[in-house]
C-alpha cells in the first residue's frame, strides 16, 4: 500500500469511527423495574438502636418481621427506530451484574448499547442476590455463605491469564493466553465490577428470570456462563413465550429429559478460544455440546460457533469485554437477521 | 368552567402529555465505569472448592489473596442536546442504590431521565457497598455487620406512614400521612429497590465520591438523605470543582469547622412534609439549618425550601418518588437556571 492510499485508508477509518461516536442513540423511553420475589417473616431476634449517620439521631431498628427477598432488577432501554421483533434480554455471569453488559473494562461501548443502535429494545439486568437487585441475610434467608473472588480468580479462570499463577499486579508481567484479546490494561476495572454471589439461590433466579419474561412478553434472551442453566431452564419454561437464545459459554445447560420444549426455538452456542488449555473448560464445552445434540435429535435447530474455527482467535471468557466484542456481536447480529428476527 | 371548555382543557393535557410521552431522549453517549476503592490482603484461611453450578465442574477456590474492596459504580446519560453548565451528579440515600432517580415505584418517570430530558449530563451511582458497587467481607474488610430493613420500616421512618404501627400489607389498610403523595400503591415496588447497609463504610464512601468528582471534573452534586454528609463533605474536600450542591432531606452535614470552604457554592436544601409529626426528622432538619446558617455567616449563599410552605404538599422523605416528583423537580430546575447554570 502507498503512503497516499495508506493515510486515506486511515482517513477514512478516522471519518467512519467518528461518524459513529456522533451518531446519538435516540430512545423512546428508559428506566427500571423489579421482579419477582418472596416475603420471608423473621421471628425471636433482639431489638436495636442503630446510628444511621455518625453523629446523626439513632433509630430503633426491630430486626423482626417481614422481609422482601429475592427479587431482581431490570433495566431498560427502548429505541425509538425500533427494528428488533422482539425485545432482546441480557443476562450476566456469575459474580457480576449487569454492568458485564456496559462500557468495556477498557472504555469502549459493551453489547448492550451496540445491540440498542442496531435497533433492539434491551433488558439488562442484575440477578437475584446481585447488583441493584439486594441480597438477602444469610444463614437466615438465603441457605449459604457468599463467595468472594481475589483480585488474581478470574483473571485465572475466565481465560485470561493462562492458568493459574499468571496473574500478576504489574499488567506487564501477566501470563496471558497467547493473542489475548482481553483488554489487560482494564483488568483491574474488570475486577471492580465483581459482587459476591452465592451458589444457593439458582431456584429463585430462575423463578425471578420467569418474573422477567411474564412481565416483558415475547423476547430474545441472552446469557453467559452460570446463567447457562437459567436460560435454558427458562425457556423450558416458557417455551412459548422465548424467540431465539445466544448462549455465550454457558457453564450450564437445562433440563436434559425436557429437550423437547427448546424445538421450536432457534439457539445459537458461543464459545472463545483456548478452551483446549483449561483444565475445566472442555468438560463445560462437552456439556453444552451434548445438550446441544439432544436438542437436534428432537427435531430443534442449534448452531454452535466455536470462534476460532470461525477464524475469530483469541476471545477470553469474557467475550462481550474482549477487544473484538463488536467483532462477535456483528456475528450474533447476522445470526439474528438471518433467523428473520429483526422487523421486515 | 363551562362542559367545552373542560372538554377543550382536557384534549390540551392529553396532547400534551402524549408529546412528552412520544418525546425521544437522544443520547451523545451512555455507559459506564467504576471509580476508587482499594485492594485488601486476606492470609490464613483454607482453600474451598466450590462447584458454582449445581452439577457443574468443581473449582478450587483460595480465599487468601488480594481483594478489590470499597469501589464505586457510576453510570452516565450524556444529552445529545447539552444544556447544563456542568454535569449533574445523583446521590442516593442510606440502603438504596441508583435505582432511587429512575422510574418510581408506581412506574412514572423519575428524575434522572427528567433532567436528562432538560438537557443535563446525568452521573447516577451506587455509593460503595450499594448495588452494582460491591461489598466486602465482614468483619474481614467491613467491620460492622449489615443492616437489614423489615418491609414495615421505610414506611414508618420515611413519613409516608403516620409513624410506627402505621403499615399494614394491605395498601387499603395502612395510616398514610394526611394527604401524602408517596405512591401508595407502589410501596412494595419500593421495598424492592433497598439493600442492606453498612454503618461503618463512611469514609470509604466519602473517598469513592471524591474519586468520581476527580474523574467527571467540574460538577452539580443532588443528594438525598445519607448523603447529606457525604454531599457537604465531599464539597469541602473539593470546593473548585463543585459548583452547587443540591440537598434533598439532608441526614447529615458538612464538617461545621470548615463551613468556610462552601461560600461560593450555591446551595439548595429541600424539605418535605410531616417533619412535626416525625419523631426524628425535626430534629434532623434543624441540624439542617443550622449548617446553612453557618455557611451564611461564612459568607456563603443557602436556600431552604421547606415544601409545605412553598405551598407543596404531602411529601414524604422519598421526594423524588412521591407523585409530585416532577413539580419539585421543576422547582430544583428553575433554582438552577436562576444560579447561572444552565448554558447561555
Amino acid at each position: 500500500m502507498s503512503r497516499m492510499t495508506l493515510a486515506a485508508a486511515a482517513a477514512a477509518l478516522m471519518a467512519s469511527t467518528c461518524a459513529h461516536a456522533a451518531e446519538p442513540i435516540a430512545l423512546r423511553d428508559m428506566g427500571s423495574f423489579h421482579v419477582g420475589g418472596r416475603l420471608v417473616e423473621i421471628t425471636g431476634k433482639p431489638v436495636k438502636e442503630v446510628t444511621f449517620t455518625p453523629g446523626g439521631v439513632p433509630a430503633k431498628v426491630d430486626p423482626n418481621g417481614t422481609y422482601q427477598v429475592e427479587q431482581m432488577y431490570v433495566q431498560y432501554f427502548l429505541p425509538q427506530n425500533e427494528k428488533g421483533a422482539y425485545p432482546l434480554l441480557l443476562w450476566h455471569g456469575g459474580g457480576l451484574t449487569g454492568v458485564t453488559y456496559e462500557t468495556t473494562p477498557d472504555g469502549r461501548e459493551g453489547w448492550l448499547t451496540y445491540f440498542l443502535r442496531k435497533g433492539w429494545s434491551v433488558y439488562n439486568s442484575d440477578a437475584v442476590e446481585r447488583g441493584r437487585a439486594g441480597w438477602a441475610q444469610y444463614p437466615d434467608i438465603f441457605k449459604g455463605e457468599p463467595v468472594f473472588l481475589t483480585t488474581a480468580n478470574p483473571f485465572e479462570r475466565f481465560r485470561i491469564g493462562d492458568g493459574p499463577g499468571s496473574y500478576d499486579p504489574d499488567p506487564a508481567k501477566r501470563r496471558l493466553m497467547p493473542g489475548s484479546q482481553f483488554p489487560n490494561e482494564g483488568y483491574e476495572n474488570f475486577v471492580k465490577q465483581n459482587v459476591p454471589r452465592w451458589t444457593t439461590t439458582d431456584d429463585a433466579a430462575i423463578a425471578a428470570y420467569i418474573a422477567e419474561i411474564d412481565r416483558v412478553g415475547p423476547c430474545i434472551i441472552l446469557f453467559q456462563s452460570q446463567a447457562g442453566s437459567f436460560g435454558f431452564k427458562v425457556a423450558q419454561a416458557r417455551p412459548d413465550k422465548v424467540k431465539a437464545l445466544i448462549a455465550i459459554e454457558p457453564a450450564g445447560v437445562g433440563d436434559p429429559a425436557k429437550v423437547e420444549s427448546l424445538k421450536n426455538i432457534p439457539t445459537l452456542m458461543v464459545y472463545g478460544d483456548y478452551i483446549e488449555r483449561d483444565s475445566r473448560w472442555p468438560k463445560i464445552r462437552a456439556t453444552g455440546v451434548a445438550f446441544a445434540d439432544a436438542i437436534r435429535a428432537a427435531g430443534g435447530s442449534v448452531d454452535i460457533v466455536d470462534l476460532p474455527k470461525a477464524g475469530i482467535k483469541g476471545n477470553s471468557h469474557m467475550i462481550m469485554m474482549d477487544k473484538n466484542n463488536a467483532e462477535v456481536a456483528g456475528l450474533i447480529q447476522t445470526w439474528l437477521e438471518g433467523k428473520g428476527l429483526t422487523k421486515k
